[in-house]
């Protein structure tokens, strides 16, 4: 509720141009608050006045926190010194962020405007390809030579500090320009004076390469619990470094893919309130209309299968063709989401394929035995309690009303009732067995051939496990039906 | 492929005690990674040995990262000296951690040999409930008041900064207590000498209450891009802060809870690798099982039109009720996902409800017509070319290769081809709307029952689904069947 009225206040700030309360604002609210407050104003000029009267340090970080829809209508109306100004104070990967949504011309007139060096580093950041470690990373760091001693080290960060995007770890380099080691700011503040770096520095860093996932780079960050990581070109030289801000969104990017691609759906750019329907639809359509077209394997399965004398002689048994399919992709849905989210946390990798065959057999094993025997035993209570008719049997010896009664639990009912669910439950052991087998070697044979898991294992998931499981169930209806002489 | 070998070197610089090599190995390699060379060595003393020689500086974090199991193993194997020495360089969030995995007798000899502030920070974090702010945060943290001069506060953080958790954050107090803003220790290296804190503290600082849930902190963390933050009590006073790196794995956990749910299964506790077959099963069995008797519905719905007289009629109708199904599945599938993650990250609340119903309507209105116009196209494909057979039409006019070869797509063959494919993409327009409405409205509902939307709503959908599309199916068929004058 308080976050409501706040953000009522800051617009009612901006808009009858309240000028000490504007500067209380800026100075106890978080940006990301303030930015959110702004984008409920429709009159740019109203924006534009506080960009004027509130100091560009203080408004570059809420320009950054805003959508690029106003960033642009902003941009539009500064002039070239408003623009300037703002740039200053402005980190290069925002403003590289924020120029790749923007229109060319507009994104020209920010490049032409803005410092040379600033220019230079986010060039070089929108040369990145999407989602490697060069367009998550800033080029804006603290390095240092091996032999600056600690005095001098706390000197220049007075100095440089506040152009870099930490100083919390200064990288430290040798007279070769080689990365040797990092220093946290604590530990210039407990070092002596006289000591150098290479005296005080952790020579026990991580670096990843600029070409590198983002995903693999979140996972060095969790797995190594770092705050700030450098990046590296093919000569092992530094030409960025990382920070963890970035890394949480990154995170949060790869989690949300992952639910996505598991649930058919193309990961949306920008966030859910933001995305109008016609560009969720698109997200949408093209999934389910593949997996349409893969389940007409489905279909052409099961128009054979109810044609089959078995099914004719015994029509309940379609009636249960929903709760085998159901549970053998529930089944394999389990195991397949597990395996998707381990590869991509790197918890295991392929290598790993024998141990977790093994432990996904034994895991199979006991779950299909497990619902097997419970499925047998609910599926005779069903056909007893009338929830579904054995009808070929109601025609001989009476109608529902007299099942449902006890009136006809004759011995031939109850042998065709417990047949029936004989069949059922032994095609749901091999359909539930056969769907984790299955889900566990898609994902790691895929993983293996370098292609994302969770986008091309899950839709064939589904197929496989139905088409098998429906053929399965003809073979063992049509093998049981005889074995135990039914009709 | 190098990990693996460092891997080996570190196993064998303990085994054949080469003190040289491992103190370099202690040196320029990160913890975890000789921890997880450790746990593959079997024999304890040899482990403990390397407690011995090297400085528990460094083995206290090493410790920190090793597996329960290893933990009170070495435990068990230490001298109360040892112990001591151990405790000394570990944090209060690490011993309570480990304790919590621990045999009642080896915790508590850990808390009787423990320093007694340690003892009592560890006894206070033990004793805050699983997932909420609480049980993450750690009770060592700099806490100053505002009065202080800046170099004043970096004299107090050399003398007390390496026992707390970060030192890159200060929090300050004013002289009632309270927590009236917070410095990192960047503003206190720019800042003069002679400043007071109060002059160059931030006051937009964020807190959390300590029994708030640990996705409402990591949320926070995100939004507000922090690297660590006070956590108040009811009389706001602060009792402890959460540094980004617990929040990370917080935030993994989450993420990882969300896919668990959607793909039916209990989240694990330890790792995928770490995980018994035995305790897997246990984990997906139950799922299976509730959603095989929520099943029941769907068998019930199947079982009655099955035996209507309009799928007796046209018997390929039956085939296409899984696709009728899946299609259904997915598309609230979607729509479910995209809601229970959207809630989770706060992107939006229940009170976004109407704007949430709205983009979903528009979005579904947009699916349902696009892919039905598909289905209607390929359903008819599927007829003609006898991927299935519309049986009824062939015993009349010829056999399924006469078909297949066109000589018997007759006017009365394409009329009922024409009608069946209609009847199913009908359906299906009604079954992918309602499954986008009911996937936005139940998980809604749920959350604003402050129940988990990720476990209760996703189960429901897919019977609600289900049997309302057969019912949906039942109805459109035998009206159309009449409509067009199919026999």
């Amino acid at each position: 509720m308080s976050e409501i009225i706040m953000k009522e206040q800051i617009i009612d700030a901006i808009k009858n141009k309240k000028l000490t309360l504007l500067k209380e604002i800026f100075e106890t609210v978080p940006n990301i608050d303030i930015a959110e407050a702004m984008e409920d104003i429709e009159d740019v000029t109203q924006i534009i006045w506080v960009f004027r009267v509130i100091s560009s340090e203080y408004t570059a970080y809420v320009f950054s926190e805003l959508s690029p829809e106003t960033q642009e209508k902003i941009i539009n109306a500064f002039s070239d010194k408003d623009l300037i100004k703002l740039l200053e104070n402005s980190f290069a990967d925002d403003v590289a962020d924020a120029i790749e949504e923007m229109p060319a011309n507009v994104a020209s007139r920010v490049l032409k405007v803005a410092p040379a060096d600033l220019r230079k580093d986010v060039n070089q950041l929108l040369n990145y390809k999407e989602n490697t470690a060069g367009s998550v990373m800033t080029t804006e760091f603290i390095l240092m030579l091996d032999h600056v001693t600690v005095k001098d080290a706390i000197e220049q960060i007075r100095q440089k500090g506040k152009d870099a995007e930490t100083v919390y770890t200064i990288f430290v380099r040798d007279a070769k320009r080689n990365l040797v080691g990092t220093v946290g700011l604590d530990d210039l503040i407990f070092a002596d004076e006289k000591q150098r770096l290479e005296d005080i520095m952790d020579r026990d860093f991580v670096t990843c390469s600029v070409n590198d996932d983002q995903e693999e780079v979140a996972n060095l960050f969790k797995r190594y619990d770092l705050t700030a990581m450098a990046v590296v070109n093919n000569e092992q030289k530094i030409i960025g470094i990382i920070t963890i801000d970035d890394v949480v969104d990154v995170m949060e990017e790869e989690a949300n893919e992952d639910i996505a691609a598991l649930s058919h759906v193309t990961p949306l750019e920008e966030s859910y309130l933001d995305t109008p329907a016609r560009k969720m639809a698109i997200k949408c359509i093209p999934w389910i209309i593949i997996l349409l077209i893969l389940g007409t394997f489905t279909t052409m399965a099961l128009d054979r299968i109810e044609k089959a004398a078995v099914f004719t002689t015994i029509p309940v048994l379609i009636a249960f063709v929903p709760a085998l399919m159901d549970t053998g992709g529930n089944s394999g849905g389990q195991t397949i989401a597990l395996m998707i989210r381990g590869l991509a946390t790197k918890e295991f990798t392929p290598r790993d394929i024998f141990k977790v065959i093994r432990k996904e057999l034994l895991t199979a094993l006991i779950v299909a035995t497990s619902i097997s025997v419970f499925a047998f035993v609910w599926f005779t209570i069903e056909q007893y309690t009338g929830i579904v008719t054995n009808e070929n049997l109601i025609t001989e010896s009476g109608s529902f009303a007299t099942i449902w009664n006890g009136g006809c639990w004759t011995a031939e009912f109850t042998k065709s009732a417990l047949v029936t669910s004989l069949i059922v439950a032994t095609t749901l052991f091999v359909a539930a067995i056969l769907s984790k087998i299955v889900a566990v070697l898609l994902p790691l044979t895929v993983a293996a051939l370098k292609k994302d898991p969770a986008i091309i294992a899950q839709p064939l998931l589904t197929t496989i496990v139905d088409v098998v499981s429906l053929i399965t169930y003809l073979g063992i209806a049509t093998l049981f039906v005889h074995l135990f002489n039914i009709v």
